[in-house]
């Protein structure tokens, strides 16, 4: 662990319909590890961003005034479809994908990243409910239909929601030991799910509904 | 479940340093729910409210302006200790807990109602690192230690941070349903630990240290 007191700058990406746990699990524990690392929430403009559960984040940057990020994570949620089709959304991605160390997503998070074409040739996953919807994001994709989350060296995406704060602690292993990973977990009484393999969503492959999806949308 | 299709608006307390996991993990879920809950973010004034992780949550309600809530939700976080000795938090919490059906904690949640002397006589828990520190918020408690929440009618207090989804799913079986809690497990892909009294947490039972809390509070 050459560079565990290397200090890091956590992006997390913001935008209207983002879910909840998607990014706040996460960014729990990636804001227990200490002082390596510093979180910035950022969103096409800084300020309040509704999530699709009621509650709003209040955004620090814009794409325009945010630091360098060394570690990116974009969350899932219906909005990723609409931002699917938003190509300030898509350029900032393709831009500060390409300056990361490390970029997570978490749920639909990924057909966000597959839409932006950083993804192509690339394994991931992404939710169970909406599968065949997201990974149509991204056909060029290496679409992984069983896994908890899938580390890919450089991306590393997460099945739906709460499978996002365990591929973070995993993370927080990959970067500063796994030992600060399970004192994290304890602290926040999380029993961590650790084999990214193991996936007991898988049996509720698909069995989303797109109208479902729209109508969502429209509320 | 003669009351289920009855809509309640769910209060969510804000204060700084809160925990982010404490409250965004229950949120997600009883969000998840349906037109049958509406959530209100609360604090003493509206606007930005910044968690101890960093992130900042944009409050919609303060307490001179905010809706009648059905539900309370109050998480924990470092934040609890300054917010003890807050008359405002305190005088909105004995108000709003009387008229509340039913009144729900993450962490040491539980402390800064036993301080608002509203859980007086009545069982409940909080986190297991500063178990001691918060139960002494309020000495006229029935404090139980190893649990991962207490249900005790109105108040339904969890242990720390993660614990308070597995107690949101509880609550939202009691008043939706079990079915309805068990889908919306699947949905977000959550494994729901459903045992009230399975703890494997109290093994870290104050391990905590008060000045590294301290510390952490002057950071």
């Amino acid at each position: 662990m050459s560079d565990a007191h290397v200090s890091r700058t956590l992006g997390a990406v913001f935008f209207p319909n983002f879910e909840l746990l998607d990014i706040f699990g996460p960014l729990e524990m990636f804001g227990s590890v200490g002082p390596e690392v510093r979180i910035a929430t950022i969103a096409e403009e800084a300020g309040p961003v509704r999530s699709t559960q009621g509650p709003a984040v209040s955004v620090d940057h814009s794409f325009g005034d945010c630091p360098k990020l060394d570690l990116l994570i974009v969350p899932g949620g219906i909005g990723t479809m609409t931002e699917g089709a938003n190509p300030r959304m898509l350029e900032f991605l393709r831009t500060r994908v390409a300056e990361a160390e490390l970029v997570m997503s978490v749920c639909s998070g990924s057909g966000l990243l597959g839409k932006a074409g950083v993804l192509d040739g690339i394994r991931a996953t992404t939710n169970k409910q909406f599968f065949s919807l997201v990974s149509a994001e991204g056909p060029k994709v290496e679409w992984v239909r069983e896994a908890r989350w899938v580390d890919a060296g450089k991306f590393v995406t997460s099945s739906g929601v709460a499978a996002g704060t365990d591929m973070a602690l995993a993370v927080i292993g990959r970067l500063w030991g796994v030992e600060r990973a399970e004192k994290i977990a304890a602290l926040t009484e999380f029993t961590w799910h650790r084999d990214a393999d193991s996936d007991p969503f898988t049996r509720y492959l698909d069995q989303g509904d797109v109208g479902e999806m729209a109508a969502a949308l429209e509320a």
